[in-house]
């Protein structure tokens, strides 16, 4: 399996397995989650844009993936994603670093499946 | 002094005594971050939000008033600042509801200069 | 006004105009996070303290605050609340002293109202 | 090896390490980490849920293992496990979100050894 | 009183009330604590650097003013403050400046008392 | 490949590819990064130390790698970088303990090139 493909599996399995516990602050949290990033007075572009950066600056990889998946559904191009990555660099330093070296990774794997 | 005027004054004071040390990694660090947010495959609003959501996850109050400030400098409305405070709290979690209601202070005065 | 009630009138204060703006995914994410330490597999009392020791660890003096008002209410002891602080300080080293003692100085509030 | 004796093995031959090499601090550090969570005005029960939901918002998954394999060992029920998972994400944000994820699996994994 | 007395008297106060409550484990880990910064491997200023730039990286005012204190004790420079604030910038991000600014004028109280 | 060699070829390819996309803000701050550690006020042995525990503190793996790389080539010795995992585990706690162990591995991964 590709990078992306594997990240969506684990993913979909995991998050399958946890809403089958039917704990539910945990589920609606999760569904509140998924609704949040749609057009409103911002833009569903903008939205992933925001959960990108602030993913980067939390340094969460596998979040940084979901949004980049998502970035990359709504045609978000590499110059803006760099923008992205630049901002998240500066506002939370150099310890984002790697993550970016790994987004880039990822943002690629994107292009080539 | 009103909440806004002493944020600048402050701000603006001991960032010239910053400059003033000619510590030449710091300045220029300093002089990128101003930088940075200027138009270029994204637009300068879109920037000031990517700032504003990635100062609420990381939690910083003068960082939040910083880009509230230029949010409200470029025409951002109060329906959009309120969807960034929503999926800061949503990827930050309830450790940032403390911070947005003190955004959403600063984001009034600001109104009521 | 003493320490507690001018937390909680700035709290109770800085909520209503938040849901005044009738941001959904914001209201329900406030009502979720009201609801999420009720009594269930595991007790409130219990809850509490995972709320406490989660604020503790993450830093945050306003959720330290509201959550020892609620260890207050639903009867910890200061033994107990001690364990919290170590189990925080060990976790989360020793950057979380001076919360700690921000923490003391607020319990102590609590039980001179 | 399955999941759980890796983890365990890899932890263990480390740690050996680390203590071979004297350093004074770091080994009382050490030892005192691992006397926290006796029993004392709390259970240690609660201590364990303690430790796993401060690990969960700090967002580190050999800490997150380490102390799902307390709270198996104490006997903690899934439903349990899922309400701390809550709290946790609530608090922390769905940055937690994958680790929740990870959490899952490993909490299997000591279901099935 | 300054800001410098302000800040030692609340800080010697509130650990002096948390001696008292006697958690063994909380009271060793403040012990601990103290010790970890004498002279070793590393000598007792290079120390006192290392806990500022931890302490400005995870951004807590309190740990920073106490570090500063021990760094002017031992007669570090402005100049070496300095480049401390740099790497801690570099590292942390722009998140760090205003931390950055309440750390000058702290420097500053110092020289002044 | 060894793990030396294996984090520092995957460093340095994927470094070259964000420089190629010649996004102005973002290769301006790798350099700046880049020349933060030359000797200045304080000598560069101390500035890796404070890169190195910044790095623990922020518990990123990889930016440890990388301190320890240059903390081995400028000579620090292993009584040295205890001390600074004492006091990165200290300020930062336990959390710090996973990053720790897999610090260690690495810095006997350098020293058996």
């Amino acid at each position: 399996m590709t990078l992306v493909e594997d990240f969506n599996a684990y993913r979909s399995r995991m998050n399958d397995k946890i809403f089958e516990q039917k704990n539910l602050t945990l589920n609606r949290f999760f569904n509140l989650d998924m609704h949040a990033y749609e057009s409103g007075a911002l833009d569903a572009s903008t939205k992933e844009l925001l959960g990108l950066v602030a993913s980067m600056v939390l340094r969460c990889d596998d979040c940084i993936r979901y949004h980049l998946g998502k970035c990359y559904d709504v045609g978000i191009t590499t110059a803006q994603i760099f923008e992205v990555f630049a901002i998240a660099n500066l506002v939370g330093g150099s310890i984002c670093i790697p993550h970016t070296r790994r987004a880039l990774e990822y943002w690629e794997a994107l292009h080539s499946q």
